[in-house]
């Protein structure tokens, strides 16, 4: 890993990078937490691979994964004017069809899109290479995204707080230093002292393998439960609040994001407890009027029927892999994104955050 | 195994039996739903170390071995009468103590103390004779409860129904048959339609080992889900009621189960679906007068940590293994028991359940 890239992963934990020579490189997630292998991959087509097997994902991450891959397919395509404009068009609809749920991915290609229309008239290679500096720029961006929403979100985090989270929303799902992780990362930074609870996130177990180590890698003091747990260590009274990310917000306030946060939402409500969700704006789609129409993705029965080569299930029996839920404006305390909080969430107060530009 | 067993095991699953040559022989579930594996145990010690380990589990279950590891420890004994009830005494505490939190195990045990109060006067070997009698009598009673509280509870269940269960409260819970799942066979048998939802129950996948190993063999329609994934399939209406076994029922109807099963109850509540318990009356302690006062087992981390040979937590980071939890009764629409249905739970409705004996 060249120098530069070293110094982000050690301050910010960023999971992938742009190597000049024209690759993505990625930090395959799915070995984590015993091994910490790097990946290399040279064609939009493999990192398409890579989000879709999930050697990447949270929805910042394969935001910015996304941004890259279409920057590194752009290297590929021919010179020709006409052909790397249709080729271009193809390399995005790929792109963006790697996964359905998350927004950011449309997102990220959406701007590589406007980047290419903005600069073709230049020439290719000139697209091509502000193809590469968007990509570059998003990723960065969404860095500093998150360190802004740690400070945002930092206040809404008593101190000496027992936080609940689920899946894994930290460094590792975005360019760096997270958005609920970014939360309890900022908190922990002015001082506060926390604990957090994690759901270990079944089944690809997000939560066990990458909330605790980046977590604990981090200095924070994490402890796992099973997904299951959660509602008694509320109703015992040994959590304060509850932060998670998202995959997609409607324009309403109403949340996707991993299967298993609806009902921690409405857990915390049982408990009179305040759910946050924090997440970049670039996860809010304004065009999804609600909850109800956003794609949920089903994956592989076997991420369930299997933990490594051990069978869980047996042979025949049918299984359900849910990969997301959406859980209801109502059950949400509050929005933390980049520029502000809203809160309640709704179609007034997220559009208000759109309105501004800073804290 | 013996051909009369063998028939016990077609009909009604049961997951353990005596062997008159002094031998406790039981079905081996760590190892479900792959391997089929028969243990013989000749102690009592190993009997009790076999239900620690979770060889068996269930609390009419391991009320059953219970029994019969008395019976079998009382083979060992001196002849001699003092000795003889000193050594019983002894296995007596070692088997009560085995797990904390399911009631049948005390119960059980309670119940030998009073066969060898009644029978040792007329000498140690009819003693001996008598608690084996008792401990057959125990196993097959409970059959016989499970088959009762089926056809009592599959009145609730409506035809076409879909139902969520939480762990194994099966055949192999009992002495076979099952609770709530007696309760969904009792459905079956009375010509009615159901689709069983089996939450995969983390960390010891019960409900994905156990639940749907036992339901796919007796043709019942089963699927397997993440234990997070509940609640989204009751947020899109594909759940229709639930049911759950116990470990311990208290005087006031608060009811103790495998970890999650509150959550479960939680759920149900906020979507307006019925909840319902199954257990045979020795599962209710009119000795504890609600839920706070229930020992919580907390079990060892490597069940959370590993699973096989998977390692799912980084090295030296906390995890919390908590086996049960407690639902208050009034999330509980109604206690289905042998000799009939305490509905709501209450005091008062529990207290005739022990007034009746006939439904």
């Amino acid at each position: 890993m060249p120098e530069d890239k070293q110094k982000l992963w050690r301050e910010v934990l960023s999971p992938l990078y742009w190597d000049e020579a024209g690759k993505v490189v990625m930090l395959d997630q799915r070995l984590l937490p015993t091994r910490e292998v790097w990946q290399s991959y040279t064609t939009t087509e493999e990192v398409v691979e890579a989000i879709r097997e999930m050697v990447i994902r949270g929805a910042p991450a394969i935001g910015c994964a996304a941004a890259m891959a279409v920057a590194l397919g752009a290297r590929s395509l021919p010179d020709e004017p006409a052909a790397f404009r249709e080729g271009f068009v193809r390399i995005c609809a790929l792109v963006a069809g790697a996964r359905p749920t998350a927004v950011n991915l449309k997102w990220a290609v959406g701007r590589q899109r406007r980047v290419l229309e903005q600069t073709i008239g230049g020439g290719v290679a000139a697209a091509r290479a502000a193809l590469e500096e968007s990509a570059l720029a998003i990723w960065h961006e969404d860095i500093g995204f998150c360190r802004a929403i740690g400070k945002v979100g930092a206040e809404l985090i008593p101190d000496g707080a027992r936080v609940l989270t689920h899946c894994n929303a930290g460094a590792l799902a975005t360019g760096g230093y997270g958005t609920a992780l970014g939360v309890i990362r900022g908190a922990v930074e002015s001082g506060k002292r926390v604990r957090v609870y994690a759901d270990e996130t079944r089944p690809f177990l997000q939560g066990a393998r990458l909330t605790a180590w980046e977590l604990a890698r981090s200095g924070i003091d994490v402890t796992v439960i099973p997904d299951n747990t959660a509602g008694a260590l509320m109703q015992r009274g040994e959590i304060d609040c509850v932060v998670v990310g998202s995959d997609r917000i409607a324009r309403n306030g109403d949340v996707a994001n991993k299967i298993g946060t609806y009902t921690v939402a409405v857990l915390a409500r049982q408990h009179k407890l305040p759910f946050y969700v924090a997440a970049p704006r670039s996860t809010i789609d304004l065009a999804m009027p609600d909850g109800k129409g956003i794609p949920i993705e089903e994956r592989p029965a076997r991420e369930v029927t299997h933990v490594g080569e051990t069978q869980l299930v047996p042979e025949g029996v049918k299984v359900r892999n849910i990969a997301f839920d959406v859980t209801p404006r109502e059950l949400v305390t509050a929005i933390v994104t980049e520029v502000g909080i809203a809160r309640p969430p709704s179609e007034s107060t997220i559009q208000r955050l759109f309105d501004t530009t800073l804290v």
